[in-house]
């Protein structure tokens, strides 16, 4: 179980009421939330530096029409199933197609396996996006 | 249908050396195959800049035991149905699970649905990635 | 003048354990003084969002034996000349200098001046990093 | 001396159409000149993830009255004097002063001496660019 810790920090006034006007429109509830998130958001890059394992998506937009870049997908995907966790494709309209990769391990391989994904002919576009397996962190 | 187009590049040999390393390493085909790439990461960024519809995912990471979380995070995308396209859970571990949502919208409506998911209590990473619709690139 | 305001932040101990590690690393003083530079980073990228004036350098490396490379950076400077407050020359070696350009002003007129730059032929690398005119942030 | 190399690339039509006019906009000559940027920019991040050396640009934002706060940064700097090439100071307002820091050395430690200085207490936002010492590349 996570115990909650309660401390004082001081801040400029002139910090303080801008931040309150940035959080509102962000929709966070307090300012604990907020530097929670802020908390949060400096952790995760460090963890990626460390190298530690993280977790993901790798988002992939490509015409499925041409059917032998989707077998390569298939096959660099098999070649990483281990990374994998599952995927999710998404018809945008009658040539494109979103296909989104949920994806867990060292940030190094996780980046070759997107590397891997985007170099593929046809690909139009890829993206990677490295969060955190939430472990170690509340 | 699109057209092929050859054209002819210059580029000095101490640029094209370490380039044709790199493209290797990526697993490019060919030069072509990375010089496309770069060119659509490269239009792709501007489109976010022109405002012009993109496709994206927003990932986030929480313990699925706070059950009013949950709740709040459907409430916020049945508000922005609209541009939600479908959702991929996945169980991270006992505890944790990674949401990832498949987006299409303006790159600022995307950027504040993403903003509103983050802000809820109990989130413990997010991040949004842009892509695009495919639309207007080969 | 700006006053000090002190207020309760309550979070996790799982999340402050790694939190106070790296604060230690980055050299922070104290808890405080670290939520202060991510409230100022969050803020600072809020401007840009915003559109308000903002400071900055631009970097450029380039080869100095072009003579022709050297009068359009000079003659695009002088056509921005009112965001432009002053420039480093450093000699990195032989041929290559490092040219570093103070500037202010508007996020977009700031971006335009860079692209331009980063456009002359002979330019081999260009940096951009915008961050504040210190205005509204203690 | 370096050697111009001319080789062929092949593009679809609805990639070229767009880029060819985002490279006017951008203020480019011509297509070899925008492709040539773009290698750049990908050689130049490759030789940060390879941890070979680097020059770039720290800014720090900070009002000048602090004393405790001048002398430490000029502590820091001498303890890394190895690794800073000049210092440009500029006078944003009658409060708040840019300093730009030319560095040279690993990206590594280039980073280490980035987080020291952003971490000085009355420090309002600091920001690290990295570019490249133009060896290596023409």
């Amino acid at each position: 179980m996570s115990k909650l810790i309660r401390f004082g920090v001081s801040l400029e006034d002139e910090l303080l009421v801008p931040f309150d006007r940035l959080l509102k429109v962000k929709g966070y509830e307090n300012r604990s939330e907020a530097i929670r998130a802020l908390i949060r958001e400096y952790l995760v890059k460090r963890q990626w530096v460390e190298g530690r394992e993280t977790a993901g998506a790798i988002t992939l937009v490509y015409d499925h029409h041409r059917r032998e870049l989707v077998r390569k997908l298939t096959d660099i995907q098999h070649d990483f199933h281990h990374m994998i966790i599952s995927t999710q494709h998404i018809h945008l309209d009658h040539d494109n197609c979103l296909e989104i990769i949920a994806v867990r391990g060292k940030p190094r391989d996780v980046e070759e396996l997107s590397d891997r994904l985007k170099a593929v002919k046809g690909i139009k576009h890829g993206t990677l996006s490295l969060s955190s397996t939430g472990k170690e962190m509340v």
